[in-house]
């Protein structure tokens, strides 16, 4: 198909839009590791998961069987007021690298929590309000997951107490406000209205928090109050099934101009919006039906993938949480503190740790300011200003684009743009003014987050 | 037609895109008045606007006789990068309200710019450009105009200086990065580096700027510099032009699926949106073919189409600018320091005042604190956390939404909401905390902004 009959943007209609999400899963030869009591270190049951989890949530965290699941109609009503989000044709960025790779992105920034995250809060919240709880309570880093939910709760009435790593809620006061503005309540992480936040005080006084920390906190207010529950916006299988929605999307999309993507790319932190863009086209992968190279990315300072050990650990830095199998730096890992691109999780979906141990997917790390470098140019030629962590699916992005202008390829680089930088202007004034730095753990600063993996 | 079968978002396809700008200015049977030169008091010429101005956009200033100007090509291939904008049913908005009005709003907030300035800023670079231009000028109030032309100018190579009102530069600092990522060199207004931006700082030592000031900072920074001409993005005829990409896309949508509004609302600062939202609809109802009902909301604290007076005026603080006939409060006016809702400007677009002399139009006024109310009402159940600007229009909306629900009426409404907050969580958060309050200026308050109108 030639050049000019693909538009800048491609655009589902709404009755192209997913019905159902796919469960990856259900065509893995090699199923994930369940997940663990931490006391009795056998799989978690659906009644023990029940009391940290919807009921509803716990059916599809454990189901690793059902290929396909309905979409709840008042999701798909929802998903309607943002979604189909476009598809990319990077005409503009191809221009600039004179390549002649094809580069499309999936950009989920459209919506006001900035990011693909809103895919999973909507259907968590939901099922939340279906079960007729009172409120929900989480964890959020750089912010995108505490919006996504706050918005997700304001829709259905539902409260929501959100834990913010301390460091994040000190840099980003702003996105605080808009979570308030969804009428939740916002509390920096580790703080003193938990039992666990006081003993990491205690213990670490000073610390900037944590994902791992803010995690523990929010299990902890979940399950010591009536009618809450603790919802989560990555890692888990769950999760991974609602995003599938990107995905789907993208296959939809490219389907429809008869494109067939050689290499599909993505930042990891906790592997949602990676595991959901890849999904479908995975599953085409385990069922042999065509092959596709994937790549997950994630900062040289935080490296899982790359660097952890796929074992056994807690998702939480207060070892409250169940154990999962996974590639993980240890719960106790603390990424530094010049770190400014997010994606600080210590651990990785088991799901994709499970497809990367197999083989089926690659991984890269990037340093920071070849991030920024990468997201100031696409922001430039693109029109979009990046949020840094969908940024280093951009580096990769421009990179293999720039390997095939050596090459003379004419690949086609599907990459998942995940969000919008509009709260991370701190880390972009520090790169605007040459002060950001790279960081490159020893082995040695990994250490003791290894150190605090479970003995089992 | 049945609500089923009209979507969430009507988005045009590429080709459905328009090809031409329409210039309302050529079927008004009253011209608006011509920019009169501050030391003749006659009418510029094309010559004398050149100086200050690209000339083709002398040229689409000062042409009121053509009706369709064709987009070139260029500027059409950037608009397809986040062209077409959504129009949107509010569908969960008009369920919360309970009203039998069917709600649109024409969405121009995604992009990074975060508003419909873009859709000038492109023209007015890409102009430049073809002069063989080194670069531009101009100002900014709330950051949107500077950072649309800093993205424009940085996909073009221009140079970009940006004079952003003090106070909006203090709330304000991530938009600075923003435009500095984009390349731009941003000063706060008024500024020691200009000879009127002295002049001002003398006068009022402390002050926290006005557009009016910034305009004429960035003025003389153009005409005193080799290569470089000022671009403005709101007021000036040649904006409004550009700005009717949105009434002509709004209307290309409604037309698709054979929706007639019966009234359109749009906030009005220098009236570039609302000028550029009701430009298609306006030139039927001048033509006789059909007659709607337009509304511009303005904030009750800069009320000009309300309560300003219909005279010729400078443009800027400095008195540097040509004289424009237009509703004005004054060229001395500066808006309350408590107001934060942005639509600051003294004067008017005088192509909408001539329009709005003639009855064409209507105007109502909104105070802040119910700006902000409708502003949140819509984030929770539409999901985008909008401008305070454009939540001028979302209140008039409600408020006749609920008219419709004591009338019965099924009444159908189109408003601009010209685009997103991310960037005005300083208001949001005085909002939250209940800090926030109302302020309606007396006529003693507007005395002295009417007081510095030119004697003519």
């Amino acid at each position: 198909m030639s050049k000019t009959t693909i538009p800048y943007k491609i655009y589902l209609s709404e009755c192209e839009m997913p019905k159902q999400w796919y469960n990856v899963r259900a065509d893995m030869k090699h199923k994930p590791a369940p997940l663990l009591n931490p006391g009795t270190l056998q799989p978690m049951t659906a009644e023990e998961l029940s009391g940290v989890f919807c009921t509803e949530l716990v059916k599809q965290e454990l189901d690793d069987t059902t290929p396909y699941i309905d979409i709840p109609e008042e999701i798909i009503k929802f998903y309607k007021m943002y979604r189909p989000s476009p598809l990319v044709r990077a005409y503009c960025l191809e221009e600039r690298l004179k390549t002649p790779a094809k580069i499309y992105y999936k950009f989920e920034g459209n919506n006001t929590s900035g990011s693909h995250k809103l895919n999973s809060a909507i259907a968590q919240a939901y099922y939340a309000k279906q079960q007729g709880l009172k409120g929900v309570t989480t964890e959020t880093g750089a912010g995108q997951w505490g919006t996504a939910l706050s918005m997700a709760c304001s829709y259905f009435d539902l409260d929501c107490k959100v834990y913010m790593v301390k460091v994040s809620y000190e840099q980003k006061p702003f996105r605080r406000e808009v979570m308030r503005t969804y009428g939740a309540v916002v509390t920096p992480s580790p703080s003193e209205t938990t039992e666990v936040g006081r003993r990491i005080l205690a213990e670490h006084p000073g610390t900037t928090g944590s994902l791992g920390c803010a995690i523990s906190e929010a299990v902890e207010a979940a399950v010591s109050a009536e009618g809450y529950r603790y919802v989560l916006g990555s890692v888990l299988n769950q999760v991974l099934l609602h995003q599938s929605v990107i995905g789907l999307e993208t296959k939809a999309a490219l389907d429809k101009y008869g494109i067939v993507p050689d290499m599909i790319i993505g930042c990891a932190g906790g592997g949602s919006n990676l595991g959901g863009l890849i999904s479908p086209f995975m599953g085409e992968k385990l069922r042999g039906e065509r092959d596709y190279q994937f790549i997950a990315v994630e900062p040289a300072s935080c490296p899982s993938f790359t660097r952890g050990k796929f074992a056994y650990d807690f998702c939480d830095t207060g070892k409250v949480c169940p154990l999962a199998k996974m590639y993980t730096l240890g719960s106790g890992f603390i990424p530094s503190a010049n770190h400014a691109g997010g994606l600080r999780y210590h651990g990785m979906s088991s799901t994709l740790s499970q497809l990367y141990a197999d083989g089926l997917m690659e991984a890269r790390t990037a340093e920071q300011t070849s991030v920024f470098e990468a997201a100031e140019q696409f922001a430039r030629v693109e029109g979009i200003l990046p949020a840094p962590e969908s940024s280093h699916a951009i580096r990769v992005a421009i990179d293999e684009a720039l390997k095939c202008k050596e090459t003379g390829e004419e690949k086609t680089i599907v990459f998942g743009l995940t969000g919008t930088g509009y709260f991370d202007m701190v880390a972009y004034e520090k790169y605007n003014n040459g002060e950001m730095s790279d960081y490159i753990p020893t082995d040695e600063d990994l250490q003791p987050g290894f150190d605090s993996l479970p003995k089992l």
